[in-house]
């Protein structure tokens, strides 16, 4: 029927997605924990592909190098094909810095694993899946319902999507980033996380009220700036971009800078340039 | 900020979509009201440019042809930009014949007017004034929520993105299609719906339990038969794509015949080809 039923794997393309602001809600159940808070979806992102496991080599492998990753496992094993299945991502952006590579590696692996070993999920199951395992991992807990919607969204309530709700600036643009470096998920929200509500829930109501780019990009700076997570050398960049008269904020979380339009290579800076990407992650053609 | 805020207008590409089985859901709310259902959103679909009007220039045109639509000039009414925008439109598939080009036209004026005209107007607000326009128009139950998710839209509850409830089978494939004629969906929908709805709900949770391409179009063959939509001219290319070894069923509302994969070709026709559209309808890029 379809293209991909005829090769023995299949591929999965997954945006990358930079988060502007959030607000964490944990909660017992994975289904329901979450964030609120919004941000980009990127053209640059993550093929991830699955295909039956041959030999001894390595389950899963993210650009060449073997990488246990508790969230694709957790993916697997729900599928009944962790025992069977070789998991094999190239990704644009590096992982750690912000892009949701990690939740694009768990949404991605659902996708390919459900075409190429026939489990007959839903999508929406496949995200829930993937939304759970990637809570379960303590790596992150808005990307994957981000990135399986695509464009710029917003999430109004935390959650897969059986909870979660989600919006969209109905608007498109070129983004460009700057990955200086990592920062740790899990250290973050360890921390004191009650900045990151208040900040959050205050950057969503205006988003909300006004759904536009550069709501999204002003208020994801404010969030930064009021947080305090942003470190001397985001700052520095930060600073750069406002004088050369663009906008700019720091993706959540990681060292790195994104701006849209060309705030950064205005500014003079080597950026990587992308756009907003319009669809959700899906399947690709062999 | 977005390229297309430099140009005087804004366009919108919205894909197709064939329903393959509904039940329609009347509501005096125009955004409670609308269709549980399935079907493909296609890469063949309309775009929509929307411009300040100029002189006395045709209000809206569709392939040239100036087209009063009622849909479209309730979305321009709602952002308050009726007496000043001008609505033009090009259709991949012909209007009347079961591709959603009314729906097409109306999700597309509301995301490229809102940009054009600086509404600022989330994703999802502009869905609803479109899926509310459409059903007040007539025209159309379920196809704006399935044209702004794109993919493959399981519709699992009526309405617009507040109260609808969208899941979608995570596949892709080739698509063809041969329209015959058009059919009234008015004058279906003002008939005996009875069948429709019983037809349309044993469908409906067949996918839901088995979420695969197969079962789409199994079933959307299925209700076609059940219902007595199917003519005489559409009975006579079904059968000789069945024979041809395919798989083939009806457009929900048009004299269309749809067939995943290469079956209509395979029996000998010449058919329109194109794909299912991993987007959901977004604005592109001036």
């Amino acid at each position: 029927m379809s293209e991909q039923s005829r090769g023995p794997g299949a591929t999965a393309f997954v945006p990358g997605h930079v988060t502007g602001f959030f607000s964490p809600y944990p909660d017992d159940d994975p289904g329901r924990a979450g964030s609120r808070g919004a941000g980009v979806t990127l053209s640059d992102g993550v093929r991830v592909t699955v295909r039956p496991a041959d030999g001894d080599a390595p389950r899963i492998t993210l650009d060449g190098d073997h990488l246990p990753m508790d969230a694709v496992t957790t993916v697997l094993s729900a599928l009944d094909v962790a025992d069977r299945a070789r998991v094999v991502a190239e990704s644009d952006p590096p992982l750690g810095t912000g892009f949701g590579v990690s939740g694009a590696m768990a949404l991605g692996a659902a996708l390919a694993a459900n075409h190429a070993f026939g489990c007959e999920r839903s999508a929406n199951a496949l995200v829930t899946l993937a939304h759970r395992a990637e809570v379960m991992a303590g790596t992150g807990l808005g990307d994957v319902v981000a990135q399986a919607r695509g464009g710029v969204p917003i999430r109004l309530d935390p959650g897969a999507p059986t909870h979660g709700r989600l919006d969209a600036v109905p608007e498109r643009t070129r983004v460009e980033y700057l990955a200086l470096g990592d920062l740790s998920t899990a250290e973050v929200l360890a921390g004191d996380t009650d900045r990151l509500v208040t900040a959050g829930e205050d950057a969503l109501s205006r988003l909300v009220e006004r759904p536009t780019l550069p709501t999204l990009i002003d208020e994801s700076r404010r969030f930064a700036d009021e947080t305090g997570l942003v470190t001397d050398r985001l700052a520095d960049v930060l600073s750069a971009v406002d004088d050369a008269g663009g906008r700019a904020s720091m993706a959540m979380l990681g060292e790195t800078v994104f701006a849209l339009g060309s705030g950064l290579s205005d500014a003079g800076y080597d950026a990587s340039v992308c756009r907003t990407y319009d669809a959700g992650a899906h399947l690709v053609a062999d």
